[in-house]
């Protein structure tokens, strides 16, 4: 390089006018204007104009002719005012332009294959093949900008919280409790694998045990799940966990760390302390572990009606212990067949047989179920959900558990689709009370709700072995903006407490000392009381930068079939490197 | 917990007397003495003194009776100052004590295996097995903090830089250049193989290509080689790249960064510029690419004097294009046998076939090869070493490079052994001018000194082909006390370059194409001048810390046969992972 830049593009003021400065950078647009060419020469921190004039010598004017769009370049040259008419207020460099006086040739390059400036020009994997293009889009320069701000924030906020960050190993053990682990052969120890870790759980815990009582980490996890839209197989989390605490210890430090972040990285100020709801409350309200509280349209809870109905459906249901829910979509009674049928079947992917609704026109009921309803049922739901003219409802009655979940999946979908939120607000919220198991009906015992080292609720220990799905958990979630961001617990710190969850979950004594012995262990040597919580970052970010999908604020994300289209990975592997690791390849795709 | 402490068992002093404090901690000692308990309480941040008198209630007495050693316990008490005759001006807290009022029981320990106030009392392998326990030692809970500073000084610096830190994907491709990958298995696309990176080192190249200038990164890395005494198979790597530079910007910005590091966390300061070396003079004056500046003992070309003397093998060496060097040690002519034994046998570990040596006595040569040599070689050796009485001199005649790295390998191991080095001093310096390739002997061509992305030195791209050897690179190395803690180069950023140096290295078109076919591509859109350099943390911090090994400086280390003590990992998996994943073992050890 000849010419290495003395300024930034962005940087360049009327205050520079008149000196000489070096700048690198990308061609951005080019124009040609009576024998004079125009460049916006585009770095990191802005763009500024440069003007290449007919007097340049031939070489050079040869040179800028054939100029692409981004080509990198570099050229010397005198910082001036811009004739008054082309004065752009819109860009902080808009008053001045560059008169190139040098110029050097860094690196030309081809057509890109979609526009830089409009990213909508290339499909989304197309731009995931060109994955190093799409990063110079304005989007992502800034979504990467800030992911980057958050990281600095939070390691600030918790190292000026005396935390200690602790880098946990990767290469630990498998433990298939939860999602499947991804594991790595060992080819010092043939045939045994290491895994990687799905959190630092049980490391972070032992952490406590060495007396290190307040620990964070911001750390690459590997999850093996089966894949959905918006899910990657390795993705990032603020872990933390402390010592000598309570929840409300926790949910402080978490509160006050979130707030800088947003502060530090969007300017927003969110409020503290967080709402708090029970698990039970924002199922039966919102339909969700994760309620999206920047709306209203709760459900209810609708059995007396139910009941006076001729419905035979909501009567076999609630003798059969389940229940009757409602949502009362406002104003909305001019849904087509079609919009309901839509519903119908998000409905059925939550688990619903079938989407009961009704009408309610001109005081009268119609459509739907309106059939069932008599003057006196209709009365009870007029009053229950307060309802007036052009209101639409829907039912939902199943189990619990399912009920609510699709009638809140109807929420939420609606909540989307009707414009109900108001983007600019930031709901926050704590769920605590949660279940401490539940039961796998496929695979026909209790699993934990969260994992198995959170500890119940201390006066539920007692439900342990006779009632489990009784038994509250000391766990709790963070959600914002109706996304579940983090989630903890105040940890079990006995080998006894810890050995008797373990029972309950079916995991036999083998099996536990195999996989979880050098943590009872532990706890045999002076355990502190603990706990901790750790947040999805990747999700965190995305909110920060008001992007629907994570993909948005990875700057080398994975497709939804776990692919990097643009280094090609994963990949097939020598057979040398197979055979040094003693494996061989049964099955292929 | 019941008493949740409100005071750290550090932090209480005199102006404290008289308040009621509640404190949670370890028992780190207990003694009686009259009826009356004292505790030495510890937690992360000191230690305290705490008075159980006899006048608690019988069931607090019962339990303190029995208290053990590293007990978790909580006590409420009044700070009041000690008896002056019991004031311990050793430590912060020794002109109070604490006398309890209430307490409680928050975990019982068991005799550990080793005594967490003498490390020593435990093997490495038995702390190994319980980190957590060697972690509560006062030597680890130092350089855990040493590496949290570093981790928080490193990264400020960098953003105050304007740099940003950016995740690079951890599920990568095997890339077989340099040693072996890690591999993963991938269930979602059977019988391929994602690789670990052993360094961000083609995403950071990405990432200047999508226009972030600077970039840095703290990351685990991973490489699969065979194991040695003081490698990991997981490490962490500072990683910086930046465009539009060149060596010293990138030398400038690394060596404000050390000195910041060295600053904050040990409060040491290093002086700018570090000094700088060429790979020939490092090698010829201290037979290391990485010399140990901090003591002389340089090594000599003593060939006028080989040809003087007697001995053969001196002359066919030289006459076949071989060296002699000398090394003087000095004032050390009463080495026993045995002493030079060991010193040939470290030799040949490094590959001389064998060591010639002499001692100066009394103006006289003896021993060794004294036979071979005359007044007037002796003479010529004189002059040149500056010999004097009692001094030692070892030679190497050999191929140049093995001649200078068993001289060099014998200078570290005396410089040690002979504590010529002063401990207090930290000497930083770049090599660099380092040779582009290196030829391996086994297979039979060459290979990147450092890796494939280096540019060579503009002036000896015309030797590329017609004589490898001779390109040098645009590499460079920081050495601080002997040891490579970093290095890194000006990378080629252009496509036909890159493809110039994978023909060099006989890498095929097909190979290149699949391995390298995105960073190519990815050239052609507009590539910037860019360049970098990675620190090894680890090491880095057991310099911080004056430690010999990186294990001592890792939270959770893996043995040197790359296995985690406590865990039990790498570990079997289940036949029905092994299913899922498409695989077989073929071979267990």
């Amino acid at each position: 390089m000849k010419i290495k830049r003395n300024q930034l593009c962005g940087s360049l003021r009327k205050s520079n006018i008149g000196k000489i400065v070096k700048l690198n950078g990308w061609i951005n647009t080019r124009r040609d204007l009576g024998g004079i060419t125009f460049v916006d020469l585009r770095d990191r921190y802005g763009i500024v104009q440069v003007r290449f004039d007919n007097d340049l010598p031939n070489n050079i004017l040869k040179i800028v002719k054939q100029l692409n769009m981004e080509d990198v370049i570099a050229v010397e040259g005198k910082v001036q005012m811009r004739p008054s008419s082309s004065i752009n207020k819109k860009i902080s460099t808009g008053e001045i332009e560059v008169v190139v006086k040098d110029f050097e040739m860094l690196s030309k390059a081809k057509p890109t294959p979609f526009e830089i400036k409009k990213r909508e020009t290339g499909s989304e994997n197309l731009r995931l093949k060109y994955r190093y293009l799409d990063l110079r889009t304005e989007q992502l320069q800034k979504n990467i900008l800030i992911r980057h701000e958050a990281l600095q924030s939070t390691r600030k906020f918790l190292s000026n919280e005396k935390f200690m960050e602790i880098e946990t190993p990767f290469f630990i053990k498998s433990t298939p409790e939860g999602a499947r682990d991804f594991v790595v052969p060992s080819r010092e120890n043939l045939g045994k694998f290491y895994a990687l870790p799905q959190s630092p759980q049980t490391f972070k815990q032992l952490l406590m045990i060495s007396g290190f009582d307040k620990y964070f980490q911001i750390v690459k996890c590997f999850r093996d799940e089966d894949l959905r839209a918006d899910r990657q197989p390795e993705f990032t989390q603020i872990d933390i966990e402390m010592s000598f605490i309570d929840e409300s210890d926790i949910q402080k430090v978490s509160e006050k760390m979130l707030k800088q972040i947003f502060k530090d990285t969007i300017d927003k100020e969110i409020s503290l302390p967080f709402p708090k709801m029970t698990y039970q409350e924002a199922m039966e309200k919102y339909g969700s572990d994760s309620p999206d509280t920047r709306f209203e349209m709760k459900i209810e809870n609708v059995e007396d009606f139910a009941k006076q109905t001729n419905f035979k459906i909501f009567h076999s249901v609630i003798e059969n212990g389940g229940v009757v829910r409602a949502l009362k979509v406002k104003n909305s009674a001019e849904f087509s067949r079609k919009n309901i049928d839509e519903l119908t079947e998000l409905a059925k992917r939550y688990g619903a047989k079938g989407l009961a609704y009704v009408k309610f026109k001109e005081n009268k009921f119609q459509s739907g179920i309106s059939k069932f309803i008599d003057e006196r049922s209709g009365k009870i739901l007029v009053d229950k959900l307060n309802l007036t003219d052009n209101d639409l409802v829907f039912f939902m009655a199943d189990k619990w558990k399912v009920s609510l979940i699709v009638l809140g999946s109807i929420r939420k979908y609606l909540g989307k689709k009707m414009d109900l939120i108001d983007k600019n607000e930031i709901s926050t919220l704590w769920v605590t009370d949660f279940p401490l198991f539940e039961y796998n009906d496929e695979e026909g015992h209790y699993q934990s709700m969260h994992h198995p080292f959170t500890s119940p609720n201390e006066e539920d220990w007692k439900y342990l072995e006779s009632n489990p799905e009784k038994v509250r958990s000391r766990g709790y979630d963070v959600v914002i903006n109706g996304q579940e961001i983090g989630g903890g617990s105040i940890r079990i710190h006995s080998r006894e407490k810890q050995n008797r969850i373990f029972s309950a979950l079916n995991i036999s004594d083998e099996e536990i000392n195999r996989k979880f012995g050098f943590l009872l262990n532990a706890f045999e040597y002076g355990a502190p009381p603990h706990g901790g919580i750790a947040f999805g970052f990747d999700r965190l970010v995305s909110i920060l930068a008001g992007e629907d999908t994570i993909r948005e604020v990875i700057a080398f994300p994975k497709t939804t079939t776990a692919q990097s289209l643009m280094i090609g990975s994963p990949d097939i592997i020598d057979e040398k490197q197979l055979k040094e690791l003693g494996l061989k390849i049964e099955q292929k795709k």
